[in-house]
């Protein structure tokens, strides 16, 4: 079951730390780009300074996608790279018509073996169907987005509540059948956390958007997090990965990560947690 | 510009049909699993059967991506087989934080050349954007799905309107600064099509659902064009690629995509466009 994995790996690792692998050939640092594969190795040396604060890594497709063969290639030998103790998240936010979402479940759950999946609620729960009967892995709907957009229509008031909060719930329902059900909260919203959390209680948030996007990390912790302080990934993408541009990128990365799980740690512990 | 190139193609063509070109291994004729690349062939022969008929092409990503590297290699391959005289789209559904849609707008439009991609709403207008300043480029925005999960969350009553109508009413919006866009409607949704077309006059219409879903393809393109019966495309994927499992199964395409689209055409001419 995806949430007892995350659990122990949480409790084991004393981390809630994600770290969003989406390595960018123009962000990396320059002299990288002499080497064979300079992708790959960036992201090989990442995952070897990161891996012991890192609960979950989140590879977000796009930027794998945007590279063409070479970039499904970089996918798969990158999620060869990744530790065991760690569960793996393709960040893709896809759904689609049944028929169709059960290709893209196969692509990620079998062809690539991911461990969990973003999935976007627009089209209703037959589009999510058949990433949720994998019943072994983890699907994050997105709920209540990091960027300034989510205020177009997630924030639009259904009868009294907002749209979010309709997702959140929708999303519980579903989990009381399926199990393996988790959403997706911008830690940008820092007052809304704890709404969500409140329809919620029980399912994990991927809550990105603390890192390079501003968020307050003390609440996106504090309601992120259930109430034994587990079921919640904190990601942090850019500002990990591009926290130094020179030789020394992988040491300012571990420095980064280690920074902000103890920081994250902090938090959980004055909320006694 | 997206939208004149199509209305010339529709134009010229005399069709509204769009083809959705989704091979899949346990679909396609079983005499085809000898070959040497069976999908590439199939996808060969049902592009040489329909190029007469189809004003557009429609790619939906994930039966490539389901088939990991050699999925993409066989989408280059695909693209390339294209005729001049359709339209190519790239039925993604994506849509993300504006830095990570950049991305898919750069694999789209760049890597892959697609002409138009189908994109998700749920995220707003941000995440939209990467996407629409591509001007030359066509963005369909998922509206009202064709499936029965479109009950979910697109039919929701915001204020005194259901979602799928506040999408739309944005879209408009959007349109009268980046004059790119279009919109997702299914053709199993024929009382809501006119709704839909009436505060949206201007916009093109991707109408699934009208094939193998059971829409009706009356309604869709009555309502589904625009007043000179240009600005829409009418799906279908599965009644045509897989119109049978024999030898002829080219023939039988080209059979079925000629009878759709003159059925359109005898709807045009009945409403007088």
């Amino acid at each position: 079951m995806f949430l007892e994995k995350l659990n122990t790996i949480i409790s084991t690792k004393k981390t809630l730390l994600c770290v969003g692998l989406d390595p960018d050939i123009e962000q990396i640092p320059p002299f990288l780009l002499s080497k064979l594969d300079p992708l790959l190795y960036f992201n090989q040396k990442i995952v070897e300074a990161t891996g012991p604060y890192a609960a979950a890594y989140k590879l977000n497709l796009a930027f794998y996608e945007a590279l063409g063969i070479a970039g499904w290639d970089l996918l798969e030998k990158t999620l060869a790279l990744l530790p065991e103790d760690a569960v793996v998240i393709a960040d893709a936010k896809r759904a689609d018509v049944p028929n169709t979402s059960r290709k893209y479940a196969e692509a990620y759950f079998k062809t690539y073996g991911f461990d969990a999946v973003t999935v976007s609620p627009y089209m209703g729960l037959d589009a999510l169907e058949p990433f949720l009967e994998h019943e072994d892995r983890g699907i994050f709907v997105l709920c209540l987005t990091s960027n300034p957009g989510s205020a177009d229509f997630q924030q639009l008031p259904v009868n009294e509540d907002p749209l979010y909060l309709k997702v959140a719930e929708r999303v519980m329902e579903w989990n009381f059948i399926y199990g393996n059900c988790g959403l997706v909260v911008g830690g940008t919203h820092f007052n809304e956390i704890e709404r969500i959390r409140s329809v919620a209680p029980s399912l994990p948030f991927l809550i990105p958007g603390v890192g390079a996007q501003g968020g307050n990390l003390e609440w996106a912790v504090r309601y992120g997090t259930d109430e034994r302080g587990l079921g919640a990934l904190i990601n942090a993408s850019r500002s990990i990965l591009y926290a130094s541009q020179d030789r020394d990128f992988d040491r300012a990365a571990a420095e980064k990560a280690r920074a902000l799980r103890d920081q994250i740690n902090q938090v959980l512990q004055a909320a006694g947690k």
